[in-house]
């Protein structure tokens, strides 16, 4: 039996079109061409602004012979190039690779070679950085620079295009070309994998479209909102708010660098409702001098991943007239996709109690199909108890392509029809998923399992504690045993015996810590203990 | 050269499934399983207890036979049964065929026999109806009756299954069948076509999907809103708010009849934040008697189509602490398609300034592409100048697959890559689309074209009209001539001789009406004026 409603019924240009959020832009740019787009420093841009000069960007790559498929990358901080780039790029058919501006030389070379870059667009800050890659790499791409108004060091003599110059070659009614296919890349981004060589991360159109919007309907994000740019966007597409912001006619307000007085004054001064960013990020609002600090006249809702919020920290959130949400997500699911959707009857328990609930990563993203914790050896759920750890993963739309020029990690991540997070957790009896370690931050002593996340908690709990970061030492007798790295407070004091005898109050034996020490912790520019770094220290130690 | 993105970077289950709105409610049920889904009079059921009589009932309906793309036909007020069908028909892999309950017998029997229904669940008032219908029928249809609480008729002695004892045969944690493709058939909604037979409009999962989340997006729903069904569920499947709701964890208040008090009343005891209606639902709200209408504690978002708002029912409206929106769509596009996007900036304007703003249908959804008023001859766009009439056209992911079992009609209304909407209007500088009229409706006189619409208009402005309506009546000498009918305000008196001295001072010579006929308007249950029928008093007067 034929289905009678696959007859005669099929797509045709008048009812299927490529999902793509480039045609976010081009909606806000024609229903509200004066609103402001983006705010950066003293600079305003409103979206027929936005719109054209992506345009222009689109128009004058296609006249550099950029075609489908070929890769432009960008070293940008968040300004309004790099905003442009998040549409301009892919409106002239190219896949755009945003590359983080801290790493080293070589990994930037190792990106460019593999990801075959095309043209480069390189804040004027990080020229001298680019310059060494490009020494280093096989590609001779297009260099093209940024001055970035904002940008107030020393005028570099490298030979390179500037990015205004090279606009006013576009046409700013450029004829900018929808994706052949919704499932047409629109970006790469490369992980910062620990071990072996990076693998570049590939979304495409289609799931950024359906992400984009799933944050604005997973946070109940207003029209008009205005969001203020802590979260890197060279991490994820800034998980996709560069084309959510679009969606919903927001304003961007850009930020050259992470600090609390430009923060607060954002928030004050531009009427900020939306922030992102690792718990780092509110330490350091929380924590800046009250003269730094300002009224806020509106409400602001904080999204945070990387690591569970603190009690105290959302304590002073809450306090401060912050919303705190957390998410969590991997670069290959385009940001977040899992969130801590909250109950309001939660709002009525005790502190202690809410920071448990919300230090859970949660549920799936509307754009996400499913989220399980697996057993990945028999792919079948773990029982939700709450304790039974497993692999945290996704399936849905909103999961990467795959990883590029990589078919086997690409395989392996997709094994049985589900994509491996490399996460483990635990499912609670209610549906939401909990962290409890990256497989290869679990600690193994005497056989046991430990949950650096664990010994973190508890000592998380402890007063003097700001910062700490559990990994695995070297152990002649069990193999390994924890070793914590701890950050203390300001104006607290707390010694190695004094944590050792918190834990073993509040943990089994096995699991206190052999060793603490008291160090400043390394992240990376997203906020993310460098747990690999730390691991090192530990071993050598 | 090949794309290096397209290079073992295929779909997989991992990274791809079908878009479908069904998803939506397995997560409300998951996330919120208590959260209240539907209350209906004293009758409250929550998220775990709405999916689980979905699942039950596209369990039973599998039991029964049901295949994937079998039609299953609903005759149903805006009940629980009614919502859960929107949900387990399709969940059972068939298509769901709302019919709207005030079409007559014979309209009933085609569409019967057209969908080659198989199933039809029917509220027990438009029992008598049915049987009617099935005579005359072909098809010979499984029958189940739904018996609503709160319908008090007298019981009827028609053989059919029992929709309660139906559901306990199904399973409530049934394996549903996700659509093998997102561009399978989700629904069929008949178009009451005046002239021919009536069109089957066929949906798919996909766009309902799209049209739901843009629901919610182009009206800022926030989380856990409250929506009163005013709209008829079976006309265009409610605007596709059936599933926006489970999307946002919202609330659905169902009613079974569009009456001032119960309107009042949920709006103050259920706290409703949203409805949707034509014009007359706000007329009706507004006119009722000051015992009836309640005080409320709330904004309330009311979103208007079918007919531009009157200034003076915005006027009230805004008065009663209501924020009207204005939407345009057809059942072609899943409902509403485009939106009268607000600017802020126009709140400041004069109440008529606004009302002629408001009165302009808009702009395009974000799920929709493009939008735009073209000849239809050389499928060019009018100028952008508010005067020069075209035909409104469509393209995008919400517009439907096509008319079922009707590929010649399928091919007119798609004829050149876009979608004809058959109605007529006008492309504002700022890209904002105004109906003049329907084709059908323009009335050609002396060899002019006369927008019926603007003669209402000028006719609505005139303070003793209450509603009016324009349609052409033959002519001896100009071949046609506009004929108006009018129902006056309460309280107000005017003559034709008043009316027309009114229409000289406002309108060219040739655009005054022949002749006003003072009497009660026809309207479809939706609240549309049935223009087809006035045209036939005309014509014979």
């Amino acid at each position: 039996m034929t289905n009678p409603y696959n007859t005669d019924l099929d797509r045709n240009p008048a009812n299927h079109q490529p999902l793509t959020p480039l045609t976010f832009l081009e909606r806000a740019a024609s229903v509200f061409p004066d609103h402001t787009a983006i705010v950066h420093g003293p600079l305003r841009r409103s979206y027929a602004e936005f719109y054209a000069r992506s345009r222009r960007l689109a128009s004058a790559l296609t006249k550099n012979g950029i075609r489908r498929g070929d890769t432009v990358s960008v070293l940008l901080p968040n300004t309004p190039a790099m905003l442009e780039c998040h549409y301009g790029v892919p409106m002239s058919g190219a896949v755009l690779h945003s590359i983080n501006t801290r790493l080293d030389a070589a990994i930037i070379a190792f990106q460019l070679d593999h990801a075959m870059s095309k043209v480069v667009i390189v804040d004027r800050e990080f020229m001298p950085l680019m310059q060494e890659a490009l020494a280093l790499a096989t590609v001779k791409p297009v260099l093209i620079q940024y001055d970035d108004p904002e940008y107030d060091g020393a005028p570099t003599d490298f030979e390179a295009a500037d990015y205004e110059v090279f606009l006013t070659r576009g046409n700013p009614d450029f004829a900018w070309l929808m994706p052949e296919d919704e499932w047409d890349a629109i970006s790469i981004n490369y992980t910062s994998g620990t071990t072996g060589d990076p693998k570049g991360v590939v979304s495409h159109h289609r799931g950024a479209y359906l992400l984009a919007q799933g944050n604005a309907l997973t946070t109940s994000m207003q029209k008009h909102a205005v969001y203020l740019w802590t979260l890197p966007m060279f991490h994820c597409n800034g998980w996709c708010f560069p084309w959510t912001l679009s969606a919903i006619i927001g304003t961007h307000v850009c930020l050259r660098q992470v600090r609390a007085e430009p923060i607060w004054n954002a928030l004050a001064d531009e009427g900020v409702t939306h922030l992102c960013g690792a718990p780092i990020v509110m330490s350091l609002m929380i924590s800046a001098p009250d003269g730094i600090k300002r009224d806020l006249d509106q409400p602001v809702q904080f999204f945070t991943a990387a690591a569970p919020p603190p009690e105290k920290l959302l304590a002073d959130m809450r306090q401060a007239g912050f919303d705190v949400t957390h998410l969590y997500g991997l670069t290959e699911t385009y940001g977040p996709a899992v969130v801590n959707d909250w109950h309001e009857s939660w709002s009525a328990l005790p502190s202690d109690e809410q920071a448990r609930l919300k230090s859970r990563q949660g549920v799936r993203y509307l754009p996400l199909e499913q989220l399980d914790v697996l057993d990945p050896e028999t792919m079948q759920p773990v029982p939700r108890d709450g304790t039974t750890i497993g692999e945290v993963m996704f399936r849905g739309n909103v999961v990467m392509k795959g990883y590029f020029r990589n078919p086997k990690a690409t395989q392996e991540a997709f094994a049985g029809g589900w994509f491996h997070s490399g996460d483990l957790g635990v499912m609670h009896p209610d549906g939401y998923v909990q962290l409890k370690d990256r497989s290869k931050d679990i600690i193994i002593s005497g056989g046991e399992n430990i949950s650096s996340i664990e010994v973190e908690e508890a000592l998380y709990r402890h007063p003097a504690v700001a910062v700490v970061a559990v990994v695995a030492m070297p152990h002649e007798k069990w193999g390994e045993t924890p070793c914590a790295f701890v950050e203390l407070a300001p104006d607290q004091t707390a010694d190695a015996e004094a944590l050792r005898a918190w834990c073993r109050e509040h943990l089994a034996p096995y699991k206190v810590p052999g060793k603490f020490v008291f160090t400043p912790i390394p992240r990376t520019s997203t906020g993310k203990i460098q747990k690999f770094v730390l691991r090192e220290q530990a071993r050598l130690s």
